[in-house]
């Protein structure tokens, strides 16, 4: 399987470098095809003195706050009731900085695309939309308990609320997408979607920032969960892993493009349990206390405190002969 | 889409920081509101001068450990004999600090809660453990061969083992599962799961630390599977992406509070093939040598040797007419 | 649960040491089984003074390459018509550096295990095939947009291409197997792997680099995709989380090895969607136009324009009485 000695045409040229790096004499060519490529490209552009929203900057704002909501947990260890004002202070004002500035990047974008950004608007706007998402930390705290709480109420093999918290893949995706819920309720683009699909990314776990979700949220083992943009979940509802909560026959205009925007995915009302990859499609409603079993696939609503199993399947079984 | 202009009340105010920083100036009240939220909550709480155990530390051990069980294939490059005795001495005093530290933290954290901890207690216990653990390390070598073995065998598109440990999920998975097994054995308490959930995080697959799985293990592709607290697996065994081996309606108290701790688990015999998709739930037993294909949904045991697949399924056809 | 003191025999010695790490001398015994552990494994033995291809670098190539294509999306930000030249000049000479080097460590792994390598000629054979490597990336450009474009048509979700770009896992694990594509069909060894198994890590969906993908290719959300070594796809198809392109019965010789290389993948013809996980297994072909709904399982083909849904099944529901 030796490759052909490909890259070079004609004769080979004489020279010491020529000898010792045969082609990267070539790599001019290379980047001169490149250049010419990226100008006459359809899609997208951006060559322009702007900076756009950079992924591991959004990510570092998630683990900063993360340390903010659960301190000793994640981030620095061993705090006394003496240093954690100044440690929390100083988060909090890093993070404000952080996310102040990628959020005026989203706004300067967005603006520049729509004709002309004035970017000391949109740098004031930033801080002030990163502002109004940092006052809303106290209040998630509560909430984020509640999901520790459901997860240990949920799950036999937790050992106790810690457990979750070091390491539960399903209470780090609620918990990024209840920061992205928050941004993405405030008209920020792209940052909402960029922290899901990071929570997609460590956990499997696939919630669209503009997913609506209650209280007392769990989702087990989790890999393979979808939740669609227009979902809307209720209270006390727990998911397993290859669950899907998805869109059914897409509407088109006239011309077959995409409507968007339009509510396409289930609402789950609370109470309800939907085991390891059922998948409900369309924008029906689970009525409350239902529970949906394991590979369960619904296209249609649910009255409340239904049971939905699939049939015992009809298998073909064969005995082996033994050897 | 422009936000309103939230988080300030009343009119602007003058000062040449206030227009520069508009909302900065309110940061200390978020602080403070954070912190009043942080003393009131009801689930967790860490504000102690001891650490807690830390993820990124309990990362790096399973890497350094990776060096020292594949030699070349993971981390520095580059050995001959004469070299290599130093090199996996290093690793091994430098995991064995990492380790025992991070052990003696959980003894700590452990001890705290049920009563008052004896540091120097803990940390000796959790030097003794890191060795005891490091001892079975020779030992996993050869049970590691297997699973290599396994998966060249098990796999059409293995080019070879080199490319087995290079890069195959599965591999990596049930590695780190067999590390994070001894420690679990030891009575360690939360690494294990730190560990598993870090194998989960980059290969999808979702092995529970206390799963007892046997010699000639491979699982192939592997997103989406997960394997329970309390299952266990035979001997040669090999599973394919999203198959699940889980609980099955859970037992309570009177209460209505979860039991823990108890069989809900499979039990897979040896020389057993369980195909993409397919779930197997409850404390069943799939005896030696059965094949489940792809998407059986099981909730009973089988006798040794049965072949189980889906029923061809009775579909909808309709054949579009072409315009 | 205090663990036993395990990991010394015998009464406790004295010395100052000892009692302050009590097991610390008796590394150097579990370094030496270690290393003769090592020494006796059967599988792989990588203790040789060349290096192995490091998946490290593999990722940091992947990294410059998205920086190539689509330049202030990822890395460094902020642009203009001046210094745009300048920056692709570097990252092209420094990603053929790079990826020169790692293809040159394959050469060599690979020829010293059928022999004895020359390892300049390896050397001069990856500058070679990076090269010819790089020399591909401007056609590139358009298939990717292309692929940009079919995931815009394809979510209602979407609301730009930004967005896709962004952090859409499917463009991202089809973005690198086009990459690992060409490095496969150029003979490279290993490296083409770690790269998709790399996209798998981040985006759960897994595509084999030997797998023919046509233009305007687009999987949406992508968990648990995988798409075979052999699968073969046309132009402007779609798939959902979830779906397998994968084998059935695989082939063996008579002393039950398996059989590799030959086709054992579907084809899946132009304008296919197969939604979330459906499975498609063995070398079936799948008609132009054809349409294949969710939890689908086939393993035989389907004439163009078919569309095939399952039946809806039948459940058992059951009405709970509400306390």
């Amino acid at each position: 399987m030796r490759p052909e000695t490909g890259g070079r045409s004609g004769p080979p040229r004489s020279g010491e470098f020529d000898s010792i790096f045969p082609s990267r004499e070539n790599l001019p060519g290379v980047v001169s095809a490149m250049l010419q490529g990226l100008d006459q490209r359809q899609t997208v552009q951006h060559v322009c003195r702007y900076p756009l929203p950079s992924e591991e900057t959004v990510v570092r704002v998630l683990k900063l706050i993360s340390e903010i909501l659960f301190p000793g947990y994640f981030g620095q260890r061993g705090f006394d009731r003496a240093n954690l004002p100044f440690h929390i202070g100083e988060l909090i004002n890093t993070t404000y900085d952080l996310l102040a500035d990628e959020i005026a990047r989203c706004f300067v974008h967005e603006r520049h695309r729509n004709g002309r950004a004035d970017q000391s608007a949109c740098y004031e706007d930033g801080r002030n939309e990163a502002f109004r998402f940092l006052q809303k930390l106290p209040a998630l705290l509560d909430v984020l308990d509640g999901d520790v709480r459901a997860a240990y109420q949920g799950d036999p093999a937790a050992t106790g609320y810690d457990e979750i918290i070091f390491c539960y893949p399903g209470f780090r995706a609620v918990m990024i997408h209840r920061l992205a819920h928050e941004l993405h309720q405030q008209g920020v683009r792209w940052l909402p979607r960029i922290m899901t699909e990071y929570a997609h990314r460590i956990t499997g776990i696939d919630i669209h920032p503009g997913a609506v979700i209650g209280r007392h949220f769990f989702i087990d083992h989790g890999t393979g969960v979808v939740i669609g943009e227009t979902s809307a979940i209720g209270d006390n509802v727990r998911l397993y892993q290859g669950v899907t909560l998805g869109g059914y026959r897409f509407k088109t205009d006239e011309g077959g493009n995409l409507l968007r925007g339009y509510k396409r995915h289930p609402t789950i009302e609370d109470d309800v349990i939907i085991y390891s990859n059922a998948s409900v499609l369309g924008p029906v409603t689970i009525g409350q206390g239902s529970v949906i079993g394991a590979n369960v696939f619904l296209t249609r609503s649910l009255e409340p405190d239904t049971h939905v199993t699939i049939e015992t399947p009809r298998y073909r079984m064969r005995q082996r002969n033994t050897q």
